[in-house]
């Protein structure tokens, strides 16, 4: 149902970003960044929730180093998140860096940036320039106040000095730690610049709450076209953030991936424990890579109906549960049983091929 | 910045719903309908964090006995959730729910809904008629399938039996498993009929992936200008339903409810235990009602000036933290003192009274 707005296409690495490549989903590493064992090892298991492109921080020569050991242990597209030091984006490139975080604003001149772009063009990696609510220039900041003006303002004056020395690989963000601000500011950008812009709220907070912040400002953005690659931002394990991508990219139909457990609120008409029992379907699916949807109902009036579409699903009765696949009954089953017969219907949907 | 769409307005009770109200938090208990001092417990537990009202189920003639019991015991405004039964209805009604939702083209006939109507309006009581994706007409499914086209149809067709006996304190909702489907059909419906719409995603599943499902789906609507009152369903403790209805309003600035915890993404710079603090918090700040802004920042670099906008926070640092209100720092704190140092400084606040 969502028409996306048509960005131009970059590549990151071994993927493509815009255009009609999917949604991406990526994340940042938040391991010490020259401690390349624990960075490699959180790089992986990022990996395997399916993020498709990892961010690392590039604070100084070590972590240039420390990039370059890391690049030969992953596969996955990996940016370099870089600040003021047009140096290390050289030296992330010529680490295998495949794509630049950096704002040539804040680098120090044309020659610096024009070396940077250089060194990108050959190599063809994009760049992504972005501002953050708290990073506007300060004559805009004068001119309009913290605002998604400001904001939008900046940015362009970021993507215009790259253009202006002829470098066009661009993404661009523009992130605020409020959900409107952040929304207003795509929405203005997304017809000024044809360019893949990468979303995400900045700051989000905890896994609890910064999972529900980002999924009100990312799923308005993806819902009106607007994002083509999301960054969930959140203070905890970011294969959590690729979690929370991955659900709010699910909800809308714009990506496929792993378990979808639809679950009915338990009113006072549940029969069996429904929330228990879905959380233990959702764990026991988590790692599944293929597109799956399962319900778990608590009674049988709303059950079977509610869930005709998914792929299999059990409602609660008197004594126990009745297992359907596509909306029809395959099996009764006592309470007990429930999760084992469960996971027996999926499994013969894996053996079934489909 | 949202323009909310101008709805009647209805009364549940001491409370509005519609119209200039704001958008209401509400709830349904999951306890056995028959056991009232479980349900009171529950409905209390659900009223202290903010819900403002508590729907119970009603399936049988003991639910309303039961009904009658707990009116008694708490203040909360109640809605009475019944199916099929206009008996029910009446008895919810002289047991004093404030609200009724209930669909009057399935409980029997003109004459039913004419009675239950007239009690209804007697007492000033409001009815929500709906349509879950599950629960579409036979007829309108034939014609259209299971569309958003076919749940505005049923649910236009549930409202036009209420207008016909002159019944119009009615509130609307539709509901789909899937975040598309629910966002088109209120977008249809929201310019075809004049009430106070209810708005959620019904079987949104687990709290992990359904707050993020109902975020994604009330986030946009909301956005839109949609929605009088939410309900997050989610297989859990409807004590969470509510808290995840609260961050969702309050990430749209529709509501201002208790602390707002915004946290770095703990990146490779980040010199102290953000997803920890942030979380303890949070914790901490729980039961709060007053709006408050926390912000919890990794480093010097970004902290204080991501988080000027902030009552309070913390910025870490190389050795410890610095502690700013309103963007100014007011202190440099070790490492192992910020906690209490941050909510000292929350005291200070409350005392200021501001």
């Amino acid at each position: 149902m969502i028409a996306r707005r048509r960005s131009l296409q970059v590549k990151v690495g071994r993927i493509t970003l815009g255009g009609d490549a999917p949604v991406r989903v990526q994340s940042m590493t938040n391991t010490n960044p020259h401690d390349v064992a624990a960075t490699v090892e959180q790089v992986r298991r990022l990996e395997e929730a399916g993020c498709e492109m990892v961010r690392l921080a590039v604070p100084d020569e070590g972590a240039v180093r420390a990039l370059r050991d890391i690049r030969k242990e992953v596969d996955v597209p990996i940016v370099a998140d870089i600040h003021f030091d047009h140096r290390l984006a050289l030296g992330a490139l010529e680490a295998g860096a495949d794509k630049l975080r950096i704002n040539p604003g804040n680098i120090g001149g044309r020659d610096k940036v024009e070396a940077v772009a250089r060194a990108a063009k050959e190599r063809g990696v994009p760049i992504r320039v972005g501002v953050n609510s708290g990073s506007i220039r300060r004559d805009f900041l004068k001119k309009y106040g913290p605002t998604p003006e400001a904001m939008v303002e900046s940015a362009l004056e970021e993507v215009r000095i790259l253009e202006e020395v002829g470098f066009q690989d661009i993404v661009v963000s523009l992130k605020a730690s409020d959900v409107p601000r952040t929304v207003r500011a795509y929405e203005l950008i997304a017809d000024r610049v044809p360019y893949p812009l990468h979303i995400g709220i900045t700051e989000a907070g905890t896994v609890r709450s910064g999972s529900v912040r980002s999924a009100v400002g990312l799923g308005i953005l993806l819902w009106e076209g607007i994002g083509d690659t999301v960054r969930v931002s959140l203070s905890g394990d970011p294969v959590e953030e690729v979690r929370v991508a991955y659900e709010i990219l699910k909800s809308l139909d714009l990506r496929r991936r792993g378990a979808k457990v639809v679950a009915c609120p338990t009113c006072g008409r549940a029969e069996i424990d429904v929330a228990s029992l879905a959380e233990r379907v959702e764990r026991a699916l988590e790692g599944l890579e293929r597109p799956l949807t399962v319900a778990v109902m608590g009674c049988v009036v709303n059950g079977p109906g509610e869930a005709k579409e998914a792929d299999v699903g059990v409602a609660g009765g008197r004594r126990g549960g009745v297992v359907f696949r596509e909306g029809k009954v395959v099996r009764r089953v006592e309470e007990g049983e429930i999760f084992d017969a469960l996971m027996e219907e999926i499994g013969k949907i894996w053996e079934g091929g489909r």
